[in-house]
């Protein structure tokens, strides 16, 4: 019997979820992904995604991929899918793809944004999809600072205690903050990412632009290496993974 | 002793919330804010909004007031109230008032917002601030109905069964759709509404765009008074209050 290859692109609010990866009692991502497949084939089906992000943090483009023995037409399938899964994960695109083909293997690019919500006053409709920051923020020393980052660089300074990856060095392609109606976005698409690394930049940024005199670069940080000269990582609630990219694909340009 | 009369400007998600008017068993806009103005004054504090809005239904701008005798500055009344309410109701504005001031009685104009996600699939940390319709709507067909409810007509037709208001004449000064994003926004100003009105407009708009060779015009239902030719009342999470205009405000215009 002959598998098909499915490459799923999946939006969820992360609010009620603890994150994508799948736990013995937490609500998660994956746990429920799976379970609805389970439902679907009546066995269990492992679902592989290209970011494992952490707990509260939202997705608009984020790409799993599974092997499934059903004979559903391609067509169907995100509608089939959906029909198994509760309001706050939704498939938004299924595709047959080659074998070969690994969600998180064979991503080349991931794009995170961090909404800032920067009103004087918090909007409650809007309080679980942004960070509500006061004070006015100023955007070119936002990007001053950002754009510092851009590059391949280690970036050890800026990864979690907890942060598993043999190598802190990873390859940056864009790093900038942008208004947007009544958010100011940051915006960083890179190779992959080190554990809490966009949290931890969007923490340090807003710590430097919030002290007068702070006159610290991020360059100098990125370069010290030194997890103790950067801010409190931004709460989770802020982060939206936004897109995937892979080898293939010709927009990828316009992805960042 | 002389008292103060507070305008408050207020936003809220009305996710949680069983409409603004007090309830005895459910939770409700005013039953929390009066709760909260009673913690702070140690006695009880009646609010009167501009707009008594339902259940499930949003605001970015409703206004109310109240009398205190505290003598806590203008200036630090936003801060002070805030302190006493949950996460999901927020004051945005405090300003002592004329004691005539009425935010129901003094009220010109109520300007409305109902959000409509026109995507593909429904992205879930949009799905309780907006209906997600799935056809693609045509903006010239969903205003040129949209433009004939603007004036001063007898509002019948689109007033729910339970309407208490003596005369369902109502004057409307704008009435129409555009895009914002992944939204497409039907935004309606009216001196005041009838019960539902809005809810309604909104569901026999998408009734009459949604079926090939339905050439019903909105002026004819308007016209002919009779509640059975509307569609059926669109969901109350994709509304918003979005603003209440008082007679001396000069910005008038701007807020259409």
């Amino acid at each position: 019997m002959t598998e098909r290859n499915v490459k799923l692109t999946l939006a969820y609010d992360g609010t009620d979820f603890a994150g994508w990866q799948i736990q013995r009692s937490d609500r998660t991502v994956q746990g429920t992904l799976q379970q609805a497949l389970e439902r679907m084939h009546n066995h269990m089906v492992k679902v592989t995604a290209a970011g494992r992000t952490d707990a509260g943090v939202h997705a608009t483009g984020q790409v799993a991929n599974f092997f499934t023995d059903l004979k559903i037409p391609e067509a169907n399938l995100t509608d089939a899918i959906n029909s198994y899964l509760p309001p706050d994960v939704r498939v938004l695109m299924s595709r047959v793809v080659p074998e070969a083909f690994s969600a998180r293997r064979s991503a080349r690019m991931r794009v995170y944004s961090y909404r800032i919500n920067n009103s004087k006053t918090a909007l409650p409709h809007l309080r679980r999809y942004s960070l509500h920051v006061k004070r006015k923020l100023n955007t070119m020393h936002l990007n001053h600072l950002a754009n510092q980052l851009v590059g391949r660089h280690d970036y050890t300074a800026f990864a979690a205690a907890g942060d598993s990856n043999k190598s802190k060095v990873r390859q940056v392609y864009s790093s900038c903050f942008y208004h947007d109606g009544p958010f100011i976005i940051y915006k960083i698409a890179a190779g992959s990412f080190l554990w809490k690394m966009i949290r931890s930049i969007v923490g340090t940024i807003l710590e430097i632009t919030g002290h007068d005199g702070d006159g610290r670069e991020m360059a100098e940080i990125l370069e010290s290496g030194d997890r103790d000269q950067v801010g409190q990582t931004a709460p989770a609630h802020g982060l939206f993974l936004e897109r995937v990219v892979y080898k293939d694909e010709k927009d990828t340009l316009f992805a960042l």
